[in-house]
């Protein structure tokens, strides 16, 4: 995606709502989107944001070149909206929480201001960056809390992943807490760390197991992972990578690690590792893969599994078992003038205006909670329950600061890229702010999210305003 | 990917084992892969294969320019390797079923035939194409059988979707069945009839509603569909919509549609269908969109709700509820010899050798078994279970074709690149021939795949062979 335009990262009822704007002349009234979500995933507590760079990519690249101009031609789109496409790009401003952020549901955790045409054309790029890095990026988190620091993780999921999405599940995968990937696209675009041990067929390209260990030892000694479960672990694998381990102990090297990929892992690792620890071979690592998840290693912690390096596929890359993020882009301001969606329920109604997010954290630094707040509103006391107005939260006594922040200004960046090491170490330190009880896979605590009594007065009149016109239409 | 080098399109491992081939100069051994899956995915009696031209694309642009050979060397690879790979593309031999073939669980699919080393490296390019378009394609021939023929089918999903994932799961999703779909960039690419509606931001950005879809019919006037659900369905939008018709009429125009995102879909459809009808707008079409699936879709036609078009997005470009296909890519063939991964359960060892796919069909042409058989064996009379080897079925009578065919030769394709219209059209003509047992959503029939007795001998054989060389070692 960074050489080529993105133009056509759309779906079609944006043109043919661009066209209309144009040909009723509204196109350049200005205009604000959010982004937000409304449930947060797996069940769980929060979600680690990420996708952000490759949005900022995205609408860098996003113009019309011939071939699409071309396209939309034969799509029926007439000449003087194409005129204006050809010339199209995006100079609006976007401001974002960073990556890598913790963030809940119903938060605009990405804004977009421009005119109505160019905030409108961007809404299909935004989502499916977003939607899916910070699903993966979450399901990551959620992998590094289940493993503890101690581990080391990798994404094994590319052959399974979703074609070239596999690529920017790479990337969230280490911001949500990963150690490296086996995707070399990913690893190379994105400068993530490559890893990877060998496949069975490697070992039936040779007559035998121990032959086929000893090649692989002798091209590859630097970080060498034998894979021992293509005929028998226990009985053919392990005491052939022992051998070879002894061999490459006499020429002064040291194998990394042996990998298992079937069988009950728990009970496999533990009899590697006596079989391992019996031969003085104590520095050699296990590592274990097979449709792993946040809950299976759980359990193989739990039941004591020495398992060192975990090979997280399918579903990490897949997001498994939700598959998506449910996040939305909706219209807040349009021509100076706050808007919504109203709603027959309060919690589906979006909220109106150009808004901020606060978070206020306790002495020790932990999140306490966020309030939603209209931009630029003076320093709030409390703030009240989005949908049941007799909850309010105290916030008095608490630091506060403010997540949004101006990532893109007429188009242009302003800073430089984030890597993803740098938005990882982001991750890690603001999860560790984040009380444990919010981080548990069955019930997680609800952490508060508010509306200022600002923001819920503009939003109540909007709502009041539109029942009025709608009785005013029904008498 | 058309214009550029997939060459890294791999998982790391594929290079370290390549490396390791070149250095003990194994690399050109005549070698035999086969793709295929375990598991038919949502429960369902069969696949509809499809990915297929997107891994031709990929294997033609399977090269390494010097960016990746940078990246490459950067990683720890050795001069004479990346000399190698410099030189390198694939000049292989594909033989695969067509896309839109219906195909069943561990059936060979697609089989490589090259050097060890070609056919090695292009492992995780054919799974991630082959995996995601299948699991898309079956999805949608759910979807579509659960519309019936008579109904307009639009993927909406590219917002949803796995990032660039959601481009080639639009194709799948017309090999599957789908009329259309709302993404510009797979319309483009694929050739697709791309179709679209208009967004609630739409509507929010006028005053009124009226007003906004005068606006747009003035912009859109043929196959204008409005959105009706922005304030209040039956006493805003649909009233609105009404005058607007008129109004078009007057001009001699036809309001094509209008389109349901929320609430009952089947209550406000039959209520949507009245109003229409009440004002002589039966020629108005009802679109209905808002997390729709192959058992919603049944329910609403269960209902007798009267909508013409189904927009669905979410569940079905994410492959809800599997997200994956389970697909394998293995070693079958080494240096001329035959060779399977052989396993503690005969259902998940491999088979081994070149092979075929043969369908058999009774007089009407429908579909009766398949049979994996040695590639070029002779007519068969019957075919054995593959892990029940008491059980026989008797093929005699019965017509029978090859499903696999040479689609590549030497690297280049055998024939010009087919149009997603027209797999489209072979997924429709094949799954005509397929009995309706196997296509019910609850516990669908399960469709005979057997052995012939060459084939099933030959399994024997490897598996005995190694078992006495593990006797043999336990000595």
């Amino acid at each position: 995606m960074h050489s080529l335009t993105t133009g056509l990262w759309t779906d079609k009822y944006e043109f043919t709502m661009a066209q209309a704007y144009v040909e009723d002349n509204i196109h350049n009234r200005s205009a604000c989107f959010d982004y937000f979500f409304r449930t947060q995933p797996f069940g769980g507590g929060y979600v680690v944001f990420a996708g952000l760079e490759d949005v900022l990519d995205g609408l860098r690249a996003f113009r019309f070149d011939d071939d699409s101009l071309d396209f939309l031609k034969s799509q029926g789109y007439r000449p003087a909206f194409l005129d204006y496409l050809s010339q199209f790009r995006f100079r609006g401003a976007v401001y974002s929480v960073r990556e890598g952020e913790v963030v809940f549901a119903n938060e605009p955790v990405v804004r977009v201001e421009g005119t109505l045409i160019e905030a409108q054309l961007v809404e299909t790029l935004i989502l499916s960056m977003v939607n899916f890095q910070s699903l993966i990026a979450t399901k990551a988190a959620r992998i590094r809390f289940a493993a503890g620091v101690e581990k080391t993780l990798s994404d094994f999921g590319f052959r399974r992943a979703h074609g070239p999405g596999g690529i920017g599940a790479a990337r969230a995968a280490v911001i949500g807490g990963f150690n490296s990937t086996s995707n070399m696209a990913a690893a190379r675009r994105y400068g993530l760390t490559a890893a990877g041990t060998m496949a069975h067929s490697y070992v039936q390209c040779y007559h035998d197991e121990l032959t086929a260990f000893r090649a692989f030892a002798a091209s590859c000694p630097n970080g060498c992972i034998l894979l021992v479960d293509t005929y028998d672990t226990l009985h053919s694998g392990l005491p052939n990578a022992i051998r070879v381990a002894k061999e490459m102990e006499a020429k002064n090297q040291r194998l990394f690690g042996i990998r298992l990929d079937s069988g009950d892992l728990a009970y496999m690792a533990k009899q590697a590792r006596k079989m391992l620890d019996a031969e003085n071979l104590n520095y050699v690592k296990i590592a274990a893969s097979n449709q792993l998840d946040e809950y299976l290693i759980r359990s193989l912690k739990q039941q004591g599994a020495p398992i060192d390096l975990f090979g997280v596929g399918t579903r990490l890359v897949i997001g498994d078992p939700e598959g998506t993020l449910d996040g939305v882009y909706k219209l807040s301001m349009v021509n100076g003038a706050a808007c919504m969606k109203v709603s027959d329920s309060l919690s589906k109604a979006t909220l109106p205006g150009v808004k901020q997010i606060r978070r206020f954290s306790n002495g020790q630094g932990a999140f306490a909670a966020d309030a939603i707040v209209l931009q630029d509103e003076p320093t709030i006391e409390r703030m009240i329950h989005p949908t049941e107005p007799h909850k309010t939260f105290e916030l008095a006594g608490l630091s506060c600061e403010e997540l949004l922040v101006k990532v893109m200004d007429g188009g242009e960046r302003t800073a430089e890229p984030v890597s993803a090491a740098r938005s990882a170490d982001y991750a890690r330190s603001r999860l560790a702010l984040l009380p444990e009880e919010y981080k548990r896979f069955e019930f997680p605590h609800i952490y508060k999210v508010g509306l200022s009594a600002k923001l819920k007065n503009q939003r109540d009149e909007l709502i009041g305003r539109y029942q009025k016109s709608q009785r005013g239409a029904k008498r």
